[in-house]
């Protein structure tokens, strides 16, 4: 493998919902080489209609891909994982190896299970719709979305290389961070609301129908997201309960002390820290470091990139 | 005082920041006769150099009220409110009277310290932005906004009837509450959410660079109301304690069970009364009830549809 190749491997994307869906047809659009897989003869028909390169059979799929040396994306949920990955391990282990799946840590430690840690690197666009399937894939989903790429000690800096390039190519900017980190980051902006967005709408809801009628700008964003499928939101916050948990414990410590401040008629510890916070948030900047994969420290400069919340290109 | 006079008594609004500012603008876009006052020279000066009749001498103002039988509009701050009405008492005891107040019952119970009751109706119009005074200003602030009017034991059917003309004159829905209800409600759909979105805010700050540079929709959204000057969000909590306190505890006891339910990999429990909850926030309705102010159990003819979240007109 050399990444001065110019004419780049082919992708093989396993699972065609809404991501591995509308990353298909992001890399079909940029007339990147790209096949895949689905489970249902009904998302991989879709496709196929579509005009895309899409299969049932996982076993000549990935018997595809290793004859390739294709980019092998798993993009099947976090329940369906373990099983793929076998059949990577059995037909196609040389091939280089990402992911889209939300959690981080869950994925990186079954591909080590299946011993493919060498040729993996964990990826996650943040990206979605409360929609699911094919018929919500959208080759636009990720332009300006973050993809987090992973920086663990483990990782290949030709892989890496090539996983910040197949996030670029569908518009989307590439910003490092080690799986934990991630995970704990995740369950704090995104998991953390969802849990704090259908609590509000149970006590919402609670107060009965005069409550609901005035209801108005910050009831209807504080809850926008309890609108998701439940499903969906169970699988965010189950595969990946310990960093919730740390959050929310943050989270049930500061309303406790802001229950107890009511009581004697003063906010203002909570009122102006939160506003300092939601300050910290409108401004931050996401400035883009280069980084030379292979290059010596190469790990660490994206590691510092992370910790700023910088993103990465390659050099 | 008749309600069928065609020419209606002129509005005297005390306090020209946001909401009375915008009330006053809305009104003498209509035709209304409205005069009024303001605190500082600034507010009342901007008021005077846009067109319309703003003074700075309060017992000037409140004399013309009592001579011309105005309808009175407390619209300061909830800490301005008993010296207000004092004044009242003095100069205007009696013109029919309402506020713009986001606190009901200790509006009531302050017009009852200093007997003005029987000609005292309260009303809350549900409308605003993060921007204060007159500067902030907009005629249309309460167009298609919900107006609460109160149904409290005391008032009068007259008052009651010019309270709701008001109110639908700016181009909002009048919903009848009584105050203890309107309290509560509030503390659920807007002062809740405000703590919530503080705590958010902290928690996802709290994760650092790379936290803050991963937050996206749900984030952006869960936080937005925590961009509010912190004296705002405390006037508003502080201001109704008692009723933020019981909702917060609610909210409190679903966020712990749904703690104790992710120690066991399970959040279906609160993920699926979230989702319901949201749903019938989304799918409310809002009829229209016609109620005639006076006529046997016409009260509580108004509270059925305050019970109901419906909204109410004149007959």
């Amino acid at each position: 493998m050399t990444h001065s190749n110019p004419t780049p491997r082919p992708v093989c994307i396993l699972g065609l919902g809404l991501i591995g869906g509308s990353l298909m047809r992001a890399l079909d659009d940029g007339g990147r080489g790209v096949f895949g897989w689905n489970r249902s003869p009904a998302g991989a028909d879709a496709a196929s209609a579509a005009g895309h390169d899409a299969s049932t059979d996982l076993d000549g799929v990935l018997g595809r891909a290793a004859d390739a040396g294709a980019l092998i994306v798993v993009a099947v949920p976090m329940f369906a994982v373990d099983g793929v990955l076998a059949r990577i391990a059995a037909l196609a282990p040389g091939c280089p190896l990402t992911d889209v799946v939300s959690v981080k840590s869950s994925v990186r430690d079954a591909a080590a299970r299946h011993g493919l840690l060498g040729r993996y690197v964990g990826g996650h666009p943040m990206a979605g719709t409360a929609e699911s399937g094919w018929s919500a894939t959208d080759p636009g989903l990720f332009r300006d979305a973050v993809w987090v790429v992973s920086v663990d000690a483990h990782v290949d800096a030709a892989v890496w290389r090539e996983v910040v390039a197949l996030a670029e190519a569908t518009g989307a900017v590439a910003i490092p961070a080690e799986s934990d980190e991630h995970d704990a980051a995740v369950a704090r902006v995104s998991h953390l609301p969802h849990v704090l967005a259908e609590a509000l709408a149970v006590v919402g809801a609670s107060g009965g129908p005069l409550t609901l009628a005035l209801g108005a700008g910050s009831f209807r964003d504080g809850t926008r997201v309890a609108g998701t499928a439940p499903a969906l939101v169970r699988a965010m916050c189950e595969t990946n309960s310990a960093a919730v948990i740390t959050a929310l414990d943050e989270c049930l410590a500061e309303l406790s002390a802001a229950r107890e401040a009511l009581t004697r008629g003063d906010m203002r510890d909570l009122a102006e820290r939160g506003h300092a916070a939601r300050l910290a948030f409108e401004n931050r900047t996401r400035a883009v470091r280069v980084v030379d994969p292979g290059a010596p420290g190469w790990l660490d400069a994206a590691r510092g990139a992370a910790a700023a919340g910088h993103a990465v290109t390659c050099g």
